[in-house]
């Protein structure tokens, strides 16, 4: 159990009022203890309270050898694990529920009336992991180090004639060489057609000749991810796509600027979006701006518009503008991981946004 | 949307008295539509009445081109999603909830008073789901028939020298081959002492001479899963190896020979253990005896000792006894899926269950 951790957690419990809470989100409990456990369709729950309680229950079939510096309560697949867990609730208290926590166990939970009332109590968690500690920032540095190499390696095949899905694949393979666990989220690979729709699934379609190609990418280094867009063109690009590219990556500089202690996390989307719209492109970039990561790659924490949370040091976000322009197969997004420091914040991804066209040799030429 | 499935939740909810729910699981959803709608972090709810309202509330970037035969409401991400999906339910009546559905969700429509009280519905839903309609029934034979070619192809594997990863590899790639989408679940490719821990986690390790190798595989064809479990010899098997397969095999024929309309689910389950324990060996038959199956590989219909359900015709699930013995890396599983009938039931798998062992150069010898 990681006592700093818990301890800005109990902190917050505090000054919200709220003297005990379940946290059951693999990735919340991974968090607080190191150790990742996978319940599958059982009960997985650690109960804390603000008088120094931590308990775990989990099912018998995943035994926890490492001491993980909580009580453990086991049980089996014939008992009720949600009254097993109702007997260290404080009854007469309220008690915070994991926002992830499946009905099916909230529900019995009501039923067995072992809380004065239910009360979402991610938010706590949630605000706590925003603020990455100096350990997981070197992990999320590091994480992205190795992103940067996949990009560089990965740019030279949109110009060796393979479908979306094999680059997918390619993708994959190159964060297994890399270290990785695996990929952070299913790789976005997508020509021309593909990329000019944000919701386009992978297919067998193949780049050709001036199309561009978005590579959104990310991999999972040591539990933290990456995750880094950027679009290139195969061979060449038109004065149409260069237009675009400038105010996408302009738009991209705009909102890293504005990623700073104070400013809210609406400003760094407006900074993107009144650019974009500025330039007359506003109603083709129809998604939020980012979203903050760590353990995972989509943690609480929109860059949005409605977000008027005000941006702290440690926090670690996506900034990701994009335009989208389906009748033209115009697609460009263009998108960097940072963390917030003392006077700005770090950029994680260091692979070049000049506009690349990418030779048929695989030879790279800046085209601005 | 399917009549036919539809006005069976509709009886059975009318049964219990329970006059409108929201279903939410995307499996549910699909099972009802014909369509997968993966929401990933954001709402989606199917809500349906008795008096015959059947309304989609759907995020804004997921939109439904095909008619769906239902109302479908879009929201954005900058909406309150359970405020608008409440618009619709009836404030004083009970209402049914999914029982997979996040408690952010559940905990803010509790909040919005929504309902006089909030119930796990999923009951009906997975009640109805468990009794397989024709087509089902045809799509999860024909899913199974791919499973037992990729059996047959990937058995002579197990000499080759591959380590239970590459063997996992090789057992995708022939799903993949064979029309599938993918795996139902993640393979299990494992060799003596990994065979023999039930909860053993796929590694780098090698089989060698007269060790067990449990493969127990299943891949998703047009939606349907197939799941079986077959356990091989590499090169020699021993005598002691030669009793516990032929336990395990006649355990898992006991296990079927129950498996009738009229029988309860457990009925199966004992007939598993209670044969295993007559033979000295019940202590290593640590799981249930199987699961029910059919767009998801486990649904909701255990084959355990506490489930008293009467079985239905049209019950797909799986009978998988086995014996495990870490301290002589002997693990013996042997599994099919079976779909009940009138009269009894059919299995679903055709590949031998006679005591195999794999040859040096592929082939196959009956050693009993």
């Amino acid at each position: 159990m990681d006592q700093e951790k818990l301890q800005r957690i109990l902190k917050k419990m505090e000054e919200r009022d709220l003297s005990q809470m379940i946290i059951t989100d693999p990735p919340a409990i991974f968090y607080l203890t190191g150790k990742w456990i996978i319940p599958g369709e059982r009960m997985l729950a650690l109960y804390i309270n603000t008088k120094g309680v931590k308990h775990l229950f989990v099912n018998r079939m995943l035994p926890q050898e490492k001491d993980l510096g909580v009580e453990i309560t086991y049980f089996d697949d014939t008992e009720d694990p949600v009254a097993i867990l109702s007997g260290v609730i404080e009854k007469d208290k309220p008690i915070g529920i994991d926002k992830t926590w499946p009905s099916r166990f909230l529900l019995r939970l009501q039923e067995l009336k072992a809380g004065s009332s239910f009360v979402n109590g991610s938010v706590i968690v949630d605000k706590v992991r925003q603020i990455k500690s100096k350990k997981e920032q070197e992990l999320m540095i590091e994480s992205s180090l190795v992103n940067d190499k996949v990009m560089e390696e990965l740019v030279p095949y949109v110009v060796k004639g393979l479908s979306e899905k094999e680059l997918n694949a390619v993708t994959r393979d190159l964060f297994k060489k890399h270290g990785c666990s695996g990929v952070s989220f299913d790789p976005i690979t997508a020509y021309g057609h593909g990329a000019a729709d944000p919701h386009h699934v992978t297919d067998d379609s193949k780049g050709k000749k001036g199309d561009c190609v978005i590579l959104d990418i990310g991999g999972v280094l040591n539990d933290y991810i990456s995750d880094m867009t950027r679009t290139v063109f195969i061979g060449e690009v038109s004065e149409r796509h260069k237009e675009i590219y400038q105010i996408v990556r302009d738009a991209n500089l705009k909102g890293i600027a504005m990623a700073k202690p104070g400013n809210r996390m609406c400003d760094v989307d407006l900074a993107c979006r009144n650019y974009i719209e500025e330039k007359g492109y506003g109603q083709y970039f129809t998604h939020r701006t980012g979203h903050s990561a760590g353990i995972e790659d989509h943690e609480v924490g929109d860059v949005s518009s409605v977000n008027e949370e005000i941006i702290e040091v440690g926090q670690c976000f996506s900034v990701e503008p994009g335009i989208y322009i389906p009748e033209e197969n115009i697609g460009v997004r263009v998108e960097d991981l940072v963390i917030i420091t003392e006077d700005g914040c770090k950029i994680l991804n260091h692979y070049t946004k000049d506009l690349l066209v990418v030779k048929e040799d695989g030879s790279l030429v800046v085209a601005e």
